[in-house]
């Protein structure tokens, strides 16, 4: 008899990670060097104790040494003893090595993205640390659906509705741009609890995740049953579709006014505005995004109402003045040309 | 003093419209022909008796007749009485023509698809049969908002993420481009029936607006306020500028495919895999998409998870055999080409 089929899923969804892993590795890997490490990134929540059971069970088979790290973030009394015991859990499902790493949590950006901040510090840290091929995350379909729909209440376009990626860098940029990876973006929630109960795995429920304070909580559990109770139970498997739509959507998009920004630019190097008129609105938005952005405003603070007002020097011309935007940036129309300069 | 901000937004939001009609006709009026005609399409329900008003007020001053439409579905008992009952209000208001016209609605796609189907068809004809040079929606941004939720839940891309446009073809399609224009795109639902009770406007709250078994009706009054209770109260507003992106971004890539069908076919028509694998995975897509539609495959059944498996003949192939499509389309890959044809 096989394992539970909630088990064989997050398995087959571990092992076919794992198998990219590998491959990834076999260009730079030197006969006879020692087995490579795979973390999980382990709250102790039953998503990341499945895949850490999951990654414990497969990795040996495909010559992987399998680790695991708790992030402490210190925001409840008794955090680090929770921390000791998610270890200890760890411990137990023979991962080695693992540990457990206490971070300091900021303010910058609100309570979710400050503790997401200092969490993926502390992940970086570790896996520099302990030379690790890749770290594992455990979100799953359910999150990516509550991340699509916090992109869509941001109203700012497709990229915000592509959800997070199965691969993705480390904050510390090239080098390690596949450090991530997300084995259960299409697993979901009740599959990686139905896998922790049936293998009798302790779980601990973040209080986070039932506080309505957040809005992720909220969305999870008012925001989105609400939406299955009027859309049907498919919304959930809907979203993390179009996350996946959307990001090719944006990244064919984002090539596309990369390549044409060198052609609306004259002999000086500036935007000729009769150029940019002729492009496809949404590719020209992209390349004054890109223009605004070189020029220093900070991204996560322009909005698609900036761009949209900048946009209007190109197709709704009647003389209007500079037009201010974030990071002392200033966009106005002279002679034919965008200039786009920090003040 | 002047009208109430709510009569006002509304008589802007018309005013714009009126003027587009206007400027889209200055190229084929004759002079000395009769003043054009708009008509509004209306139920009698707060948003089209709101947009009825503001024609009425604000087409005299641009020398347009404004007329009015109203269309009778026959699906409650009583319903020619409460159409005549319409034709009165717009009568009141000084439309002129004004009509009611019984259509029959059929069952074709579900109640609403089939409702929506004879209404057009009614509207169309009338339009053709007065002479009317546009016809006004009075479908608001909560109207937008549901409808991208509704295309969200079909996780089926951006496209169906941009909700309704501001201006659209008749079904009777070409030479009719722009017969339909929905000016209150942009004007919320409390705006038009705050409009319509400062002007002592009777409205008639249509009766499937309140029933659940209709699932815009359960996303309207269960699903949009439980996601704007936990993501706030912005999310009309993202909902219906995340609409106009998309729809940006699918006509970019739309445009994009269109081109570079072309450069991936043979001498002999024929699609070439590895051209096919050199697009960005968006654009292939959308390719593929195409030729499977051009090859008979009915565009309403073709989903998205078939796109995908005739994209992995180009991405994942491994000898697959032919991919059976919607239509009696059948997808194959020979000898580096890829075969799409009815069979």
């Amino acid at each position: 008899m096989g394992p539970h089929p909630a088990v064989a899923a997050i398995r087959l969804a571990v092992r076919r990670v794992l198998h990219d892993v590998l491959t990834d590795l076999t260009d730079s890997r030197t006969p006879g060097a020692a087995a490579p490490l795979v973390l999980v990134a382990c709250s102790g929540g039953a998503d990341s104790m499945a895949l850490a059971s999951a990654l414990a069970f497969e990795a040996p088979k495909l010559g992987i040494r399998a680790g695991g790290v708790t992030v402490d973030h210190g925001l409840q009394p008794g955090s680090d003893l929770r921390a000791a015991e998610v270890v200890t859990r760890m411990t137990a499902l023979r991962l080695d090595p693992v540990e457990s790493v206490a971070v300091r949590v900021g303010r910058e950006g609100g309570p979710e993205a400050a503790a997401r901040d200092a969490r993926y510090g502390a992940l970086d840290e570790a896996a520099d640390r302990l030379g690790a091929a890749a770290v594992l995350l455990g979100h799953t379909r359910d999150d990516q659906a509550e991340t699509v729909l916090l992109g869509l209440a941001r109203g700012s376009g497709i990229r915000s509705l592509s959800g997070m990626p199965e691969v993705s860098a480390g904050p510390g940029g090239p080098g390690r741009t596949n450090r991530y990876r997300r084995p259960f973006l299409q697993v979901d929630r009740q599959t990686a609890r139905k896998a922790c109960m049936v293998q009798s795995l302790p779980v601990w429920d973040d209080p986070h995740n039932l506080d309505p304070a957040y809005t992720r909580s909220r969305l999870r559990h008012e925001g989105l049953p609400a939406l299955e109770k009027a859309l049907g139970k498919g919304v959930v498997e809907a979203l993390a579709r179009t996350a996946q739509l959307s990001r090719d959507d944006a990244d064919a998009l984002d090539s596309w006014a990369a390549d044409a920004e060198a052609g609306v630019r004259d002999a000086d190097g500036r935007l000729e505005c009769a150029k940019l008129y002729a492009l496809p609105p949404a590719v020209r938005r992209r390349v004054l995004r890109r223009a605004v952005v070189a020029a220093g405003s900070p991204a996560g603070s322009l909005f698609a109402r900036h761009i949209e007002e900048v946009d209007r020097l190109i197709t709704g011309w009647r003389g209007q003045g500079a037009i201010n935007l974030p990071g002392r940036v200033e966009a106005q129309r002279q002679g034919g040309r965008l200039v786009i300069r920090q003040g």
